[in-house]
């Protein structure tokens, strides 16, 4: 008998839907199915399994509008699920790019020049079976993000997605379906952490997007394994306004760099840093564009953001705000959580805020905008490395020496210039976490390709090879 | 008071050496200071960090012989000891050399167009402080193959070699002490498994070379510390004579293959498999060539192997005869161990072996060479993957289309083509290890420089930042 999950609607509170779990004997059999399949999917030429991967594109743009609206359902908002699956369907052309670069790179020995008679190359090794297992904040976009690139360098692909949003899941097998071959090698399991836990057990390397905690937890598991992990976890993103910036442009933006997916975003931007004599103006222009912004809540279809996905945010949104306050924190406007029916919180601006404070310690993956004033641009960047985090980072300033000599100095892996979050947007963009916020590799730019590959360097001697007698220790000088 | 510890002299077996473990106090209040250094050197230029490294490099040429000479007493091997250290003087060019070609990485924003309005370039950020845990069996380059490269990639390191052999130490932190800025950057500590264990929780990255069973170790605690860990293990590896071999080539490479460094080399070949037809000649002309090779024993500078540096080897190597010779396996020459003054094993060919003996399936790391009989490739193969190691391999074939076919199959991060261990002199060719043999990235390429890096990308928007809302959800479609 396996175990079943009951899902709650995130705009109505309500649980509407219901998975089995896949169970530890189902795991097996999946890797087995896939390990298997792989062995094909290895032995197919990167053109043919280019082909796949565009029919595989095909087939998820018919079921473009099923998917999507499942997903409209899992996450309670409408305009980032269009994104999200518009997104994916992109994103294959731009991993299919990245993929042709690299297949020179197949070249065996006899290309470059080593030893006066050795010359040497390299094989691109793919890892048979790659583990994903994804969250619930963009459930599409992240159960796909590693399995295009793993799948293209030829590996067999098991995601476990967020048992908090599972309805996109069906729609997208059937996507799956409609291609042989990668039945095979593109399988989906359900369930929660302990799905995920067994998991790893079966897989040659795990890719994992969550929480620090989780990942922590993944880490270990995975060196206990000795397979390679690649943590993509949590930030508690600064914000630095710089003075010479564009005090306006920098309201305006991280407004939305701090609320879009109602903050439920590992890059959003959790702590801003304005310099003190444009600190009044500043909090002044978030707090009217902040109110400006709309929760979709009477009609999914008008306003900005929204509900919190995932429940228990509401709980550590309030614990956050409510110690905020206790220690003295103002709220500008917003700070009420709703949760008569799904869980909802308006933009918030908080000002009075300092370091002692939860908010400005943990990520709270909330549309919540503290903001503090800062005397130097030092103490600007103390105050944004003072976290346990690394993700990401924003520095406003018109100009752009000024903004890279703070950017330097953020220890973070991506730091955006003029807007906020912008390492979301740019796949391209190569980046390495910081501190606790991930480790193992890019999963951006030609990095997110090439980490799913062991290079085996060929090398060859066309000429006499060394014998023992070279060796003799009475030829050493 | 610091624990003692007393070191073996490997030609006569006697103790003959002392020195005092670094105590956990000790170990932090380095860290400190390393960590203190590291801000500073990152601050310096590429060039004068190389400045400084060439420095060392003549340092090291100053003090050569007394290097030389502790390291010839620490593993009772003369020529090697010589190659070793004049190894590590050279490797510094090479080094040099991959860090020049990458100073253009450091771009900031600017070179690359992603979205309309945005550009992206990308920093190297040097991890603060690295870590490295060394073996005896290559004390000294093995002590430096990482923290050359990480020096010069700005991280202040520290090593911890191995306490089977720590002569050399004194006489290279010689070298070190006679420039200041690299006694703030580079430091040794040692003592034992317990000294390491010690040292990881206060770096950002920790290189070790050695077993499979500390590497795992060292692995799980690096998880736990939320590090990289770049492991560098063993080893079992397997070489192919196909049927169109020069099958006298074979034999003589395979023989320094299998015994140089007394056996005691990570990429030496364990196994040799070879085509039916050819087995009798092979085996008739190993134990020929084999018979040749002498024991360094009576004279250090006269002979071609030392004795076993590390005395529990002897042990290992003896229980794996055992075995095979209680299962039906035949010395055909060799076999005898020594340990009357020091630990000494004969070349030694062994046949009429199979994969249920421990010495196939386990490292042996001594001048061992089992030879088995093959019938066709394909078996051939199977033979060589049959192992839980995946470090590096040796195919033999005058076909060169052959030889890569099968060296393709190999699991293995390394295949030598009519050699064998080339892995271990061609520090430019980037690989990876398979299976137990190592994870992490490779030491040895660009990648070898590079890994000591997390990449920063910076994105800056030069147009309108996306605002809020452009993301209501009344304007998606």
């Amino acid at each position: 008998m396996s175990r079943k999950i009951n899902v709650r609607n995130p705009r109505t509170g309500i649980n509407d839907y219901t998975f089995n779990v896949t169970t530890p004997e189902e795991i097996s059999s999946i890797a087995a199915k896939a390990r298997q399949g792989s062995e094909k999917w290895q032995k197919m030429s990167h053109s043919a399994r280019t082909d796949v991967m565009k029919s595989f594109q095909a087939a998820l743009s018919n079921k473009q509008s099923e998917i999507t609206d499942a997903l409209i359902i899992d996450t309670g908002r409408r305009g980032i699920s269009i994104m999200e699956v518009s997104g994916v369907i992109k994103s294959i052309d731009r991993w299919i790019n990245i993929a042709d670069c690299h297949q020179e790179d197949n070249l065996r020995a006899g290309n470059k020049t080593a030893l006066p008679s050795v010359t040497y190359g390299s094989q691109l090794c793919p890892y048979n079976l790659v583990g994903i297992i994804s969250p619930w904040n963009f459930p599409c976009t992240l159960a796909m993000i590693d399995a295009i690139p793993a799948l293209l360098a030829g590996c067999a692909v098991i995601i476990k997605p967020s048992e908090v949003t599972p309805r996109f899941i069906e729609p997208l097998v059937g996507a799956i379906q409609s291609i042989p071959i990668l039945c095979d090698v593109l399988h989906f399991i359900q369930g929660d952490g302990e799905t995920g836990n067994a998991l790893i057990s079966h897989i040659d390397a795990v890719c994992f997007t969550g929480s620090v905690n989780t990942g922590r937890k993944v880490a270990s598991v995975a060196a206990d394994n000795f397979i390679p992990a690649f943590l993509e976890l949590g930030g508690n993103d600064p914000a630095i306004v710089l003075e010479d910036a564009d005090i306006e442009k920098a309201a305006t933006t991280l407004l939305r760099a701090s609320i879009i997916n109602t903050g439920q975003a590992c890059q959003s931007i959790e702590r801003i840093y304005v310099a003190k004599p444009h600190y009044d103006e500043f909090c002044n222009l978030l707090v009217e564009a902040a109110k400006k912004v709309h929760l979709n809540r009477d009609d999914i279809s008008k306003g900005h953001i929204g509900p919190l996905i995932y429940e228990k945010q509401a709980h550590i949104i309030k614990a956050q705000l409510d110690d905020a306050l206790e220690q003295g924190a103002k709220i500008l406007c917003g700070g009420e959580i709703y949760t008569d029916a799904g869980a909802w919180v308006e933009p918030t601006v908080i000002v009075d805020v300092n370091h002692h404070m939860k908010l400005m310690k943990e990520e709270t993956f909330g549309p919540i905008m503290p903001v503090m004033a800062f005397e130097t641009d030092e103490e600007a960047v103390k105050l944004a490395n003072d976290t346990d985090y690394g993700l990401s980072a924003a520095v406003f300033s018109k100009n752009l020496d000024h903004a890279y000599n703070i950017a330097v100095k953020i220890e973070a892996g991506g730091i955006s210039i003029n807007d906020g979050s912008l390492t979301g947007l740019v796949g391209d963009a190569e980046k390495n976490s910081f501190k606790l916020s991930g480790m193992g590799g890019s999963r951006m730019g030609e990095a997110g390709y090439l980490r799913f590959f062991r290079k085996k360097s060929m090398l060859l001697n066309s000429g006499e090879p060394f014998n023992i007698n070279m060796f003799d220790e009475s030829n050493s000088t």
